[in-house]
């Protein structure tokens, strides 16, 4: 697989390692292309829990500048280009979100702009104390248009303006206030903290998980009786699980279940 | 009526109490049918406001395991009769937000399940600050699809899949900051806080109330525009109430209102 | 102009001040109009960032309530009033959200019903620490169902719910913890807080700034892929602008941007 997304797997947790801290792991067309196969390849697999993290100081600052500036070399000034790489992009997003598998981001350093849409995206996201999380295109004279619709989906109007149109950046502790980490640990705790939620999920029975994950981002997005129609058919999807039977079973006789997942 | 749901009605304010602390107050089909009947009757009758408390230990522990496990035994293995579990527990849901009496949760001990999601679902709730609520089906291989319908429009993206995918419970402090409770006080003083809520509640115009939470929940699924539609016909219906003439009347002339309501 | 709404342009932001302290700035016929009017030919000049204050001792207190009760002397006892009322104040809501320049209210005093609904429909909100924020209609017969909609969407369920139906009002720190303000401080300081956010906002590039806003809230009220569809659409749209071109290139070079807006 491509240097420039490491894939490990052990005890059901698949360890996707953003490494190209040259760029800061900016999501270049090759860093898209190689989380788009390793997603599908996951999606397919019989991993249990995913977490996303990243090399070198920064876990992700976001789309790669000096490739969209070759764009511009384009005929049409680079539009079609332009276009087609958010589509790219988008598709990244709702990946992660379609994945069967929670995806928990570990973030460590600067999370920007497309990097921090990643973290926004992702199902849960850990990060150290010292972690930095902005959406500062506008900066540079690109308001993070895209970026904003992973963030306003998890942070309020009233900040997700701010930190689009001033360039605001949040700490990490504020990030947990807003909603848009789980929570904030010192550096030399953020693997242990990741490594224990993660472990966390993947001793769920893997279908409950899967089908509850199948659903989440969906009913959201829906009016709630849609969401309730939805979810409803997911239970008894659920439930058709003979390992289902048998957690009930074992919960209502006081002991531990006997899963063959 | 039945002995699993209990009422009582005093100056306005009816008290439903979940009266089966034998299995922790579950969703049984007998207690959904007794809330379904209860919440039909009040919502054609005087009451002001609903206060829904529970006997025993826990609050409510969400569905009745040992009624599903039975109709395991069904020829479908049970699928027809989930479905239609979970259709009328959707039902008592939305019964819950379509009375026009706004409905207030008191909450002790454990919330856990679909009795997490009766939290969610009522327009207000105070809790003791030792009450605890977790969605965390998952640890016996059924992930709380349903209750994330509820959950999900009270609490953020993050913190509520962690709690769905982990198990994690929230403590009650926890639970206010989250969104998912108005406040936490000592058990002590737990009655005395829903009564003078409910007592609040009771005293404003009866009409304005119910044309208010009429449109509530139904606006906040709907796009900008339509729900601005939505409640300015309630607006208008508001206003064209009698004691509502006089309210703001005796507010311009500096004197209580005198109404018949 | 009209001298209920006072204008000034400096530096590329304009500061409309509400100016009615008479009637706590009520959002009268007058009012509305001046708004509609200002807030029209602001979408059609160069103001970068439009700052919202007001005179006398509240922010803005809601509705003219006795322009409201002589609407009751028509033949249809007001209803057609009312209605074209509500539609003329829900068209300045959306105008302050469609306009192209951010909107940031500098709110002291009191921001009740309809003037807690401004602030809520402002793209940002600084508060002086003593400021109060409620929707309590209810007090006087009428649920302030119209200004829940823009609460709702800053607020969570539990607490927009019982500000409504109980009248009970937000302290400015509160309101931050609510997410309907962006930040409370001393009164003392806060036309500094505010011309600081306002400068930041104005230093931007405006097409950026203006082309992110203009998705920002429509994106909000759609389902994610159609919001996806939309914001590509914009940055597509923001990348073809020169400037954009130059800004990007700049931060490549390390250098300042050479802007010509």
């Amino acid at each position: 697989m491509s240097d420039i997304l490491l894939r490990a797997d052990a005890d059901g947790i698949t360890t996707l390692t953003l490494n190209d801290p040259g760029t800061l792991n900016s999501l270049s067309d090759a860093m898209l292309a190689a989380l788009r196969d390793q997603l599908s390849d996951i999606s397919e697999g019989s991993s249990r829990v995913v977490v996303l993290r990243a090399a070198g100081r920064a876990f992700c600052a976001g789309h790669n500048l000096r490739e969209m500036q070759d764009m511009r070399q384009h005929e049409d000034g680079g539009a079609a280009a332009f276009g087609d790489l958010f589509d790219r992009c988008s598709a990244v997003m709702a990946a992660i979100q379609t994945l069967p598998q929670p995806v928990i981001a570990r973030v460590h350093g600067l999370a920007t702009a497309a990097g921090c849409q990643l973290v926004a995206t992702c199902d849960m996201a850990i990060a150290s104390q010292d972690a930095e999380f902005g959406v500062n295109g506008v900066d540079i004279g690109l308001f993070c248009s895209t970026p904003m619709v992973a963030l306003t989906r998890n942070v309020g109007r009233k900040r997700a303006f701010e930190m689009l149109s001033t360039g605001a950046f949040l700490t990490a502790p504020e990030a947990v206030a807003a909603g848009l980490i789980n929570r904030a640990v010192p550096q030399s705790a953020l693997d242990d903290a990741v490594a224990a939620i993660a472990r966390k999920v993947a001793e769920k029975l893997s279908t409950a998980v899967r089908i509850g994950k199948g659903v989440f981002h969906a009913q959201a997005e829906l009016p709630v009786e849609a969401a309730y129609h939805l979810t409803r058919d997911a239970m008894v999807a659920n439930l058709a699980d003979d390992d289902t039977a048998e957690g009930i079973q074992a919960f209502l006789e006081k002991r531990a279940p006997r899963w063959t997942q």
